[in-house]
């Protein structure tokens, strides 16, 4: 397996875009990676795009919208982890020798009321929704581990005062503690600011072999670690906070990349919920299980903390256009990499690590995870 | 790039079945192929799945209800060549030496009413639906080759003769010449018998690299060759005929095989419409332009003439469940190379070929092709 190495990246800032089509906001964050890259279009040889309810054969659409025909496109879904499964796929190509350039595009318009997610889903009609769910391992986290309301809603402050720092980011604007808590409440404990917003937007990254990125000028950044999986582990009555889906896929990644969580500087993770980001520090193994409360009170997870964790303000405040969310991630990953995140830079970030979660329930039910891991050599 | 074999093919009877979740074709197709290749489903490294109106995460649902969880999943979209391109997918996996085992599938349940494809497409609003372009094609074929009625309704004889013969067939009874003309008009000059149906199936294949594929009992066949391509070649007003996507990525197949196109023996083509098999005749490099009307008069693309297409029955008789379509080509050339294919084997034949494209109108707008080329060794 060959080597493969970030050459370009870029987005559109998430937000709300009603008299954008999705194609446009695809052919933006695709032009700003090939202009970051300084790579002609023509040479790439396969693309990747990530989308979730954006129609038919949407990558084509976006790549004609950019004057770009003619290429071998797919169209990769796998919900909520699309963008970042299209990463995978981009990274496949290259590592196998198969290309020497890809480029991975996510993308979406979001209309309003995804929720349940599956208009079938007996759970989700009856109230088990992502935000009923992750309610129910709150109050499960709580009763378990003494975790407070208030460490919750601190995912949020932190995660708000991240995106007051970067341009990209939907919501740009700081929150105190007591606006956390006193907004409505969703599904308690979890009040409207502990919940990711919809939204729309696009990111795209440029992948390339070693010979090929070493053309370029830029810095390039090496995605050491890789991996999808989906779930269907749990069953349900068992454990609700148990997370065999996030825990493998991370353990094949980070084996893959030859490092432990202790080496991550900083993550990019799912955070759709505050309890969520709380769930994955503990899963992705950057403290112990019932730990993810104090870690956050403590402040290790914020920028200049032990692993800074969505220092770009990650689904709740940067905002969570599905197939958009995972490519995103990246583009943030490999800006910390570079050291060029401007104000919200984690100092000496050396390993990078993105994960993102994608289907109804994704332990319980069908869903699926990526992890990626980058290094910066 | 290693050798990548077909060591298992199934599928489901293309048909209508109301009382069936798609979930449960696509665990009938699975479970048919693991038996084909009696294969240990644990031992597969990575799963792509095609469809196109399934909702998130499809793949990992049928997965799941074949009691396969945990598994690295990729649910691919690229309209009708949705199937097709995850056949790619999974042949560049193995190809890449980065996993030895690859299981594709593909499935779709239709709702009725799919055109225009997409509900924003103006064209499609005002009548150019793909009976309305492919009858435009016709209209200008019938122009400026002389080709007639009759000839372009013999490719639906002769489709419906061939499905008489697969018990795998949408439908499965002989039509004649007068039925096919004399059936209801969809389009001046096609008929209803002229246009392939709405249906729902499945279709899966396993693919192993040699030395997987030496273990198991089973006749192999050898993917030789494999191409996706994007449409968006051809600007509105000109030659409503040319098909360059369909050339070029014949061509890429073609020459990554190393073969032409006097070497295939058996062919299953995107027959949407019975002029459509004319074209893709010409366009496959079967015959020159504008001898397809001839080709099927002649009875050249029988079972016994000098290139098989469409044994099958294809997308008019065999039925076109979209995302399933591009596997079950796949399923058909490997059951016609292993010499399986029953009453409607084609003698001798070493080399196959597939032919699937998707989008509105492929050629014109942001559409896709895929050609895979097939040799038994």
């Amino acid at each position: 397996v060959r080597n493969v190495y970030v050459i370009g990246v870029g987005m559109v800032r998430f937000g709300k875009y009603p008299d954008l089509w999705v194609e446009e906001l695809g052919r933006q964050a695709i032009q700003a990676a090939l202009l970051d890259a300084g790579l002609d279009p023509q040479r790439l040889g396969v693309v990747y795009c990530g989308h979730s309810h954006q129609g038919r054969v949407a990558g084509q659409r976006a790549l004609k919208q950019a004057g770009m025909v003619g290429l071998e496109v797919i169209n990769v879904e796998n919900a909520c982890a699309g963008g970042s499964t299209a990463f995978r796929q981009a990274y496949l190509a290259v590592a196998s020798g198969l290309y020497d350039l890809a480029l991975a595009v996510g993308m979406e318009k979001m209309g309003g009321g995804l929720l349940p997610a599956n208009p079938e889903d007996l759970d989700g009609l009856q109230g088990r929704t992502l935000p009923g769910h992750y309610a129910m391992k709150a109050q499960r986290h709580m009763f378990e581990y003494g975790t407070t309301i208030e460490q919750m809603a601190m995912v949020s402050v932190k995660s708000h005062h991240n995106a007051s720092l970067n341009p990209s980011a939907q919501y740009q604007e700081e929150v105190t503690l007591e606006q956390v808590l006193s907004s409505r409440l969703v599904a308690d404990p979890l009040t409207l600011l502990q919940c990711c917003p919809a939204g729309d937007g696009a990111a795209a990254v440029i992948l390339a072999s070693y010979d090929e990125a070493k053309k370029y000028s830029i810095p390039f950044i090496r995605a050491a670690g890789s991996a999808v999986r989906s779930g269907g582990f749990v069953k349900s009555g068992e454990d609700i906070l148990a997370s065999p889906l996030t825990r493998e896929t991370a353990r094949v990644a980070y084996e893959m990349a030859g490092i432990g969580p202790k080496d991550v500087n900083v993550c990019e993770c799912h955070d759709a919920f505050s309890i969520a980001e709380i769930l994955h520090c503990e899963n992705l193994g950057f403290c112990e299980r019932g730990e993810g409360g104090r870690m956050i009170q403590e402040g290790k997870t914020g920028i200049t903390g032990s692993v800074a964790v969505n220092p770009s303000g990650g689904l709740l405040s940067k905002g969570h256009p599905l197939g958009a969310t995972g490519i995103a991630q990246v583009v943030e990953i490999v800006e910390q990499l570079r050291g060029r995140a401007g104000k919200r830079q984690v100092p000496e970030a050396r390993v990078g690590l993105t994960h993102t979660l994608g289907g109804a329930i994704p332990e319980l039910e069908a869903g699926v995870c990526s992890v990626h891991v980058f290094i910066r050599d």
